[in-house]
């Protein structure tokens, strides 16, 4: 296994002069393009169109956004840049509503730019070096969250994952080598963006661990046959219930995991949104059902067909078996407790 | 609504001359190609091809390749001529192991050309005979079964359906229809081979239905969310113990409708196999994984990945509502009685 960290586990998006950079990952891995966005609306149209992906990531292209239009109205008076600056933030929450990070990033650096104003300081250094921070700290947050989770992998394990659960199951599966255990990986293809099929495997396949590819209606099979020994998924949205909100067919794999009596384990970085109760309290993102209508640009569907495309779904605590965060393990219905509990140095 | 029958409940398979004639259900509905083939061997490469799907219409396919197989040998001395149809049905019953048809017109087909070689009679007149008239039962097998399944429909009801349940799905919808009921149907993708988006939604459309896709993946969440009221699905085989083979992804449907309280119905034409008692006895086919890696010729997973790719699952009876028949509507674990049972006229 190597140690070089795979490419979606290095910087995908950042500032260059008066542009967002981001890695296209609709492309990647087939081409390794990286598209300039030159407005904090291009950047909005590009989270929207999946140019960037995964709750964590897409916060951090947001936050790129904001420093944007910081950038852009640095030239204007405090009350017009912030009135620039909010109105870009809005926008950019309002690309994808599942996920909790574009609120919180947007909010933070809104938060910065109006202590900028008010106590005298540039508003664009104070943003940028809020951003760097938050950054640094999600990246510390996949890795102890990833050293977690490897404490429940046992030697000669295979286990199943569901869409690019991000960089802890990465950082989990470094652990397990550095203690000596075996890993085998089977992958879900994720339809409609076939995330797994790409991310996931692609990553894996950096790391020099080479997955097994099955589509998504095959799971309850794998699972029935005693193929997987564990589950791993990630969270767009975790509720104080013990919900998790994570790309649809995951509540399929933990009903099929659960009936076959393997455990379900959630990646859960920073534990539970505090402003979310309950699972169905989670707004579930709908796409443009034509996404579905085609592969790689080859049509799938007749004609006037019509189509419905939730991009998530809400897995109740019944089916999970624990949500592992950078604090700890929980069960899943004590997930409040991780807003009391200190993070590890 | 419609009321010529749709192109996939017309003859898609025959012979002419000295040629097995069948509409390519991998190009179907983009082109209507029909593709011919020269002997058995080439409709057993068809039918693990492919090239035609479902388990009654390969079962079907196999019977005409073994029509073929005794013109070709129609020249030959009785045991000879027996030798090679016995040769071409034993290489036609291998193609594809997890439905019951393939084996039962092949052996069917096997004694007729047994009886007139013992009793005088012209093989290929008896076996042709025979088959035309398993033909004709089949399709009413699945005139009953449809009108049988109707009365389990209500005005307004939205059904999900997964890959192609055949002719059952479209006499049970033009029952509906004649009653008055209006039924609005989601179909799933059905990856890999799209029958779903392909061949079900293309007989919707053309019956004058317009259904609404999703992908696999996504059944759960709809199930959860209340948009479906009912889930059919056809069986490739029943067990007498109430299980079910079917396209793989329907174990999981079926989970998700038992969690959601949404009733789970197969349609299930001629009852159990009797040869079969158990679920787990079902042989389930796994196909070579390479074709999960690329779709309509994009190249979708990195290269040098593995994949897996069983063909079917099998779901147990307790998450099955009802067994849908010809011969009537069982419980799943009193479909055993179904051998028993008269066939209405």
């Amino acid at each position: 296994m190597k140690t070089e960290p795979p490419t979606l586990c290095r910087p995908t998006v950042w500032l260059e002069r008066d542009e967002v950079v981001m890695l296209d990952r609709r492309r990647f891995p087939e081409e390794r393009t990286y598209v300039r966005l030159k407005s904090p609306e291009e950047v909005a149209k590009a989270i929207e169109d999946m140019v960037i992906q995964g709750a964590g990531s897409i916060g951090l292209a947001a936050g790129y956004g904001v420093l944007l239009a910081i950038k852009k109205a640095a030239e204007k008076s405090g009350e017009d840049l912030l009135r620039d600056v909010e109105a870009a933030g809005h926008r950019l929450i309002a690309t994808r509503p599942t996920g909790r990070h574009i609120r919180e990033i947007v909010e933070m650096l809104l938060g910065e730019v109006k202590r900028a104003l008010e106590e005298g300081g540039d508003p664009f250094e104070l943003a940028s070096r809020a951003l760097s921070a938050e950054e640094e700290r999600m990246r510390r947050t996949a890795e102890l969250c990833g050293k977690n989770a490897a404490s429940l992998l046992e030697d000669g394990d295979t286990i199943l994952v569901h869409c690019f659960p991000g960089c802890a199951l990465i950082y989990m599966l470094l652990e397990a080598k550095k203690s000596g255990k075996e890993i085998r990986v089977f992958c879900t293809e994720t339809r409609p963006y076939l995330q797994g099929a790409r991310l996931t495997a692609t990553t894996l396949m950096e790391m020099g661990i080479r997955p097994t590819l099955i589509t998504d209606g095959m799971t309850a099979y794998c699972l029935w046959r005693g193929l997987i020994d564990k589950v791993f998924v990630a969270a767009d949205r975790i509720a104080l219930d013990g919900s998790i909100a994570n790309k649809v067919g995951t509540y399929a794999i933990a009903l099929a995991a659960f009936h076959s009596g393997v455990p379900f384990y959630v990646l859960g970085y920073e534990g539970p949104d505090p402003t979310t109760k309950r699972g169905i309290d989670i707004p579930i993102e709908e796409r443009n059902p034509s996404e579905l209508f085609s592969i790689g640009g080859v049509r799938i569907a007749p004609e006037g067909i019509s189509g419905y495309y939730p991009a998530f779904d809400v897995t109740p605590p019944e089916f999970i078996s624990a949500i592992i965060t950078d604090k700890g393990i929980y069960p899943p219905r004590l997930i409040w407790r991780y807003l009391n509990d200190p993070r590890p140095q």
